[in-house]
């Protein structure tokens, strides 16, 4: 079968969250003593888990993030602060548990899955997963990040992280990505896909000169300029101004409503590829919960297109 | 030794957090391999908790909250959609851990200590604290809700809350109430402290009609008016135009900060008595950690007044 067919069977598998499940718990939770809905965004949550698993009361006890990291062309032109090796040696130091997502991760009692999806170099760590579609995308200012069946392939590796997590009894998943230059891929994204400027979406980052800003607005038109991505076929998109852990975690978020668990929405990155999936099917997103609010300016635009409601504001600023 | 004497000694021995276990994290922090402050908030908060244990790691292990039950005169006008009864029945609930708190508690491992400062009713818990002052504050749209001297007493209650609390090896203190009719005496508390007209800090609440509205404004504007608090001594304001539950939360942020604990602000009964606290000594600010934003309006002026930064946006709507 054909990437695409596969692609588009579990984008049209996905079904609407159990509607009498929802009405069950809706019910329990107004049958408790208190006032109804005083719980606010914690009710809403619990209710929608009772959507996706069928049942009215969830306990989420086996937790896990799912890691995609990959390279990006782009940035061969400067656009980071940091070096692409840095994509290398923050992949290993992953499955070790010393980074900030590890950390946050034990303290949750959730594990870590890390893909190596497109890492431009060698991985020694036998615990990140290979399913490397390429050594980084290409530099797409100059012609497209990769090609279409990369970008499927690299949807599938998502699906398939989703379905071994199920498989293996995780109830919830987090979305974690690593890949320098991956906020120009993904600002790339969203401009291509909603029209907004590129000066009113890309980020200042850490401590980027006003040149180096307007080198990097500069660098993301001409990308959509030359490559001419369809905003109506989010998968050309993906292709053309994406990247390899963005397309990763596109999948994520689709094997997540297809096998039926919930996923949380992280960062910028993440919150750009949860967008994506949206695009590709708007069921996606009854399985998706908010977490935080990212200080990234691209942010806002993904939080208008899709209502999303964060919990919490706590400043990360992880973009570099 | 008087009560005011002893409440005094009590302000007087607050100390700054300590300045050079903060320079210490913030070092510590820097050193570590990511972008400065990425971690935003959580950092800011680790940087704090260093400044008030003294050590730049700090694990909160040993976890409580802290629930202050009492009633309130002002009920007998028909401010809430709640009768007062239900003050006692909450209370012995709590030591259950069925209610939301206990819930909560239970899932984050804390522990409740639940206090009856002033229940106008009997408690045959042997679990909840009898620490009652009087069996509910007087109706303070005719005059004061209690005397100085008791607003004092509670407020010790509340010190001597976090010593036992302490005592036992407690790391982190939450605050918690119950008192029907207590968003009425918060509400007037910020107002006769802060100038704010009634109109623009009483909460619909749960359901109020345009006439229960607007009768209550009046009511709290009776109540400031001929009580007269003086702005100048927030204990006269708690004593004229507020609760024994608020005053014994001041006493805990008074106590947290005496016993250098950190302490979670949660709701609007518990932002007014923080707000209370501050005034009495702006040092306690530094013990204190913000958690969510309450969506009773008053909230905001408090969040105004002491530049809150809530870490969560959960919606929570409790006020009856």
């Amino acid at each position: 079968m054909e990437l695409k067919q596969q692609v588009e069977q579990y984008m049209d598998g996905i079904r609407e969250i159990d509607q009498k499940a929802i009405e069950d718990a809706t019910a329990y939770n107004a049958s408790l003593l208190k006032i109804p809905m005083s719980l606010g965004r914690m009710e809403e949550i619990a209710i929608q888990l009772a959507g996706i698993t069928g049942n009215i009361k969830n306990e989420m006890k086996k937790k896990c993030v799912i890691i995609m990291s990959a390279d990006n062309g782009i940035t061969a032109k400067g656009v980071s602060s940091a070096p692409k090796e840095v994509t290398v040696s923050m992949t290993e130091c992953f499955t070790k548990y010393v980074t900030g997502v590890g950390v946050f991760s034990r303290a949750s009692q959730s594990d870590l899955f890390v893909y190596d999806i497109g890492i431009d170099g060698d991985i020694h760590d036998p615990k990140v997963i290979n399913k490397k579609i390429k050594r980084g995308t290409a530099d797409f200012s100059q012609g497209a990040a990769m090609t279409y069946e990369e970008a499927l392939q690299a949807i599938l590796v998502g699906i398939e992280a989703v379905k071994d997590a199920v498989d293996q009894g995780y109830q919830v998943i987090g979305t974690g990505e690593m890949g320098i230059g991956n906020t120009s891929s993904s600002t790339a994204v969203i401009c291509a896909l909603t029209g907004t400027p590129l000066n009113r979406a890309v980020g200042r980052g850490a401590g980027l000169t006003d040149e180096a800003y307007q080198n990097k607005v500069d660098l993301l038109e001409t990308a959509i300029r030359i490559n001419q991505p369809d905003k109506n076929d989010p998968i050309d998109v993906l292709a053309k101004v994406g990247g390899l852990d963005i397309a990763g975690l596109v999948g994520v978020y689709l094997g997540a409503a297809y096998y039926r668990v919930p996923v949380v929405i992280d960062g910028y990155i993440s919150s750009v590829a949860a967008y994506v999936a949206f695009l590709l099917n708007n069921k996606t997103k009854q399985y998706m919960i908010e977490s935080h609010v990212t200080e990234e300016i691209g942010y806002q635009i993904i939080k208008m297109e899709m209502d999303l409601k964060p919990l919490m504001v706590l400043q990360l600023k992880l973009s570099v």
